[in-house]
């Protein structure tokens, strides 16, 4: 006999990518290859001395202001959660009753049907065309059975596309339930393309949009993003479903020491554009196709060639050469691999070891 | 319109305890009043340079090796959670569907009926009998309204009382659904009394032991708890339900140098069950009636006296003198003050202020 509630017995839980021991080539799991700025690293150094004994702020009122500053919106606009994991899963908490649909797209960030399972909520899902684009009916799909809330990743995962300013308005205006989108690689997009949204939020009632600090600041060991949203949509979660403590104090003073300085970390994202068309140059002239990608990976077809070895056989190929990639067994991406942007040196190597392999 | 949830319209979520501005005579949230100790400070300032910018490891292994070494299991018995709050919620979320009740003590912990009210679930809350002793019948009556889930605090909060090791036996066995023991304040229990309960988590298949390191271990700003219970039980919540990087690099390494240096902590348990009985005489003295308490703070009822002040005018008057305690508006508590214990100096500023008062 299981304690277990009925709908969780099939469920495979979500699998994070592997944590090779190091050192090792890491480019399976998105992490920024440049460390946090200067003014994280003296924060860090000099915490007050009752930091650890102190509960931290349940409402982590400083790194809000820092964020709503960054914006230019008021801190009643902002949540702070424990990564942008708490954020998806309190939006299901929150606005979606389990039994309804939650409306994605597919493929999509394998863990968003995770939460639907766990919720107890089916999912209806809108194949992206097979360009990456996003279908023009949608929100026309999500509101046919009537899912109360829908999350995109933007730019998409694992794709790299991005979906453009005026596709975002026309989803939230036709949406009717909650679109959350999902943000965590939208600092690396090319700053030519003026893509910005967080005027979204002032703009409509049913927009959500997540900020992580993991990548674009460097600092997925301390587990911090942010929600924004009207502030109606986000009181709910603030003051009702989210844990009481949720974020830890040393993340709350990290976290706005590092939104205070987004300079230093602007350096990382051109690093990382710059690494990113070099490294798609590379791929193709080795046979790969990559798709072209606003976000700090690559998804790239695996080539034929001569000896025919599926995108599994290449990305188990690379660990053993201690080179780590993500690979899907899923539609659309069982061919392709997903491949983080590093340092010159990191997609150097693996360029070196694609070469014995391919 | 409204986007949330219909049956979260009316709910009120949790109030943790006032965050007064610091300096302040802060007994209010039952925090440990001395520093972590030495081991766990110089882990702190030796931190590995990779730590803010790599995901931490999912599964928390280190940690989960030390807590199962501390109480003589193996690590498949533990999960790792952000704080206290994280596996009171995964309980529910894995065990409880909504609409089914929880089981719970009357009065309680605050938190756990807003977790009921989140997860649409009705509360099942068996009353205290007058002397704060467990009701023999607690099982049956739960098992009457077929809980799957039950949540009791021991020592029990708010009165400090402590529920035996037979009595916990009783109810394990007879209760048929899960029953979680929130033990946030087992290390402050007199070891004279030889309370020992890792035991049950090997003897029964349904037991849950919550440990936080927010008390004990002064930990309370990090956000770090970990549960024990039989593999089968916490592997649904390992594997399944928890957020996938649910806690931070910096709580692991911490937390782990703390459980393996329990002998500095337990300096501190000694000083709080010191200082415990000598503030409990003091009160006493000034006409406060105290119960019992093997937890790190008192239930006091606040003497009528000359003044004739409620237990809310007294809170009150202590806020104006920058010292915080805790009072709740509800049956049995509502002529009574929660008081964590401080250091000796801040219990007799305490005093010092309650003198003026009453």
């Amino acid at each position: 006999m299981s304690f277990e509630r009925h709908h969780l017995r099939t469920l495979e839980g979500y699998v994070p990518g592997i944590q090779p021991r190091l050192p090792a080539v890491k480019l399976n799991t998105n992490e920024n290859p440049y460390p946090p700025s200067a003014s994280v690293c003296s924060q860090l150094a000099s915490l007050p001395a009752d930091i650890l004994r102190r509960y931290p702020d349940p409402l982590a009122q400083r790194f809000r202001a820092a964020a709503a500053r960054l914006h230019n919106l008021t801190p009643d606009y902002v949540i702070a959660t424990n990564g942008g994991d708490e954020l998806l899963r309190l939006a299901l908490t929150t606005y979606l009753d389990p039994r309804l649909p939650l409306g994605l797209l597919a493929p999509s960030y394998g863990l968003y049907s995770v939460l639907a399972r766990i919720h107890d909520a089916p999912v209806a899902a809108v194949p992206l065309r097979p360009d990456w684009s996003l279908p023009a009916d949608t929100a026309e799909q999500w509101n046919e059975v009537a899912a109360p809330l829908a999350i995109i990743t933007n730019p998409h995962a694992p794709s790299g596309a991005l979906f453009s300013g005026a596709e975002l308005d026309g989803l939230a205006r036709a949406f009717n339930g909650v679109l959350l989108i999902d943000e965590a690689y939208i600092d690396f997009v090319d700053p030519e393309l003026g893509h910005q949204t967080s005027r979204l939020v002032r703009a409509y009632r049913n927009v959500l949009l997540l900020r992580t600090l993991s990548k674009a600041y460097s600092l997925a060991g301390i587990r911090l993003a942010y929600g924004l949203g009207a502030p109606d949509l986000v009181a709910s979660m603030l003051s009702k479903t989210k844990d009481a403590y949720n974020v830890d104090a040393i993340a709350q003073l990290i976290g706005a020491a590092a939104l205070d300085d987004t300079h230093a970390a602007a350096q990382t994202w051109e690093a990382v554009r710059t690494s990113r068309s070099r490294l798609a140059r590379e791929l193709t002239a080795l046979g790969f196709e990559c798709q072209p990608s606003q976000a700090n990976f690559l998804l790239a077809a695996v080539p034929l060639g001569d000896r025919r070895l599926s995108a599994e056989a290449v990305y188990r190929a690379l660990m053993t050469k201690n080179v780590y990639v993500r690979w899907f067994d899923e539609d659309r991406l069982r061919d392709k691999l997903r491949i983080s942007i590093g340092t010159p040196d990191e997609n150097a190597q693996l360029i070196h070891a694609l070469r014995l392999i391919v």
